[in-house]
């Protein structure tokens, strides 16, 4: 394995993406950022964790419609707005990103890294997805919800991560080409799917 | 691993899909079909090994349409063309995919093996692909073309292959939902890729 090996992590809602990462981050022993990363955006940015954390994600049609009809840049073409917030959310995680990765080996799952981090570090971009039965069973267990909920969840939270994606980076988010290893976390379950990325990343 | 597991892998062309999948079969001590499958074909079908080896993939626009315009089924909708005629090859090789995956494990590349398999058997699918750049690289050394040819025979062959598969199976070539595994060969290298097979192979 490389002595530097940053290892980024895209999953659909509910494939178990996450602790996949986890499981990779301590099988090689080395740091998985993911709250942290919400922390030092909020240092950075003056921004509140929780606040960073539930407004992550949140791209509406709205905000699209504007970022279609001006100039997208950093902050100075919007008022303080609700999509003002998501860029600064954006803009404030990225930085956290990049500096984490500048530490040295080590997992980070979502956040559009991949993506952030592609121009200054060589990365090994994982994508993990399965079968949306599997995942809603998988979401009606972790958060306790109803099949007709966690179904509705797993396909919002779906959207919400390709918009989010695309949004940012300009390219699909999920397709194959964008990603050096996919793999099904139903067809190999979690443990292994974790020794899967873990071997692949040795053989760098 | 599984006391039987058959590996099917399709590949962009010029991934080095194919030295892939027998450097896998190699590593697990495990039959790899391909050449097999054609000779099995002639032998079912009476055809030509060499005719079927040069009519495999082609599926014409005036195909497409022929099969729009009438009920797809087996041969007799079809007069004796080269419509029927692909047809005809491809049956036959799925007969013979089907006779050599009951056998036991093995390592089939391409030919809507996945596809062909699914309702009969626990296959394991995995999808090699690259770089465009790469793979044209790969074709040069390979055939010993020109720059131009190369980047003609890699886009032509993909096309005809996405079209192919999509003809015969009615899902789309190439998405990652269709695989269990699917790997950059070019970020990982031709025996790396081929491990990372055969490891996720072994924990099944």
């Amino acid at each position: 394995m490389k002595d530097n090996i940053i290892i980024t992590i895209s999953r659909e809602f509910g494939s178990g993406g996450r602790d996949i990462g986890k499981k990779v981050s301590e099988a090689l022993g080395i740091p998985f950022y993911d709250k942290a990363i919400v922390d030092l955006a909020a240092k950075e940015s003056g921004l509140d964790a929780e606040f960073i954390e539930k407004g992550e994600q949140k791209i509406t049609s709205s905000m699209l419609f504007s970022i279609a009809t001006t100039n997208y840049g950093i902050g100075d073409y919007y008022t303080e707005s609700s999509n003002f917030l998501v860029d600064k959310i954006f803009i404030s995680e990225s930085k956290a990103i990049k500096e984490f990765a500048g530490n040295g080996s080590c997992v980070i799952v979502g956040r559009c890294a991949d993506y952030i981090l592609k121009n200054d570090f060589q990365c090994f971009n994982a994508f993990i997805y399965a079968d949306f039965d599997f995942r809603v069973r998988r979401v009606i267990e972790a958060y306790n919800l109803s099949v007709k909920d966690a179904e509705k969840q797993v396909k919002m939270r779906d959207k919400q991560r390709a918009k989010h994606y695309e949004h940012y980076t300009g390219i699909e988010w999920g397709n194959v080409n964008n990603y050096h290893l996919s793999i099904d976390s139903m067809k190999f379950g979690l443990d292994s799917a974790a020794d899967v990325i873990r071997r692949a990343a040795e053989l760098l």
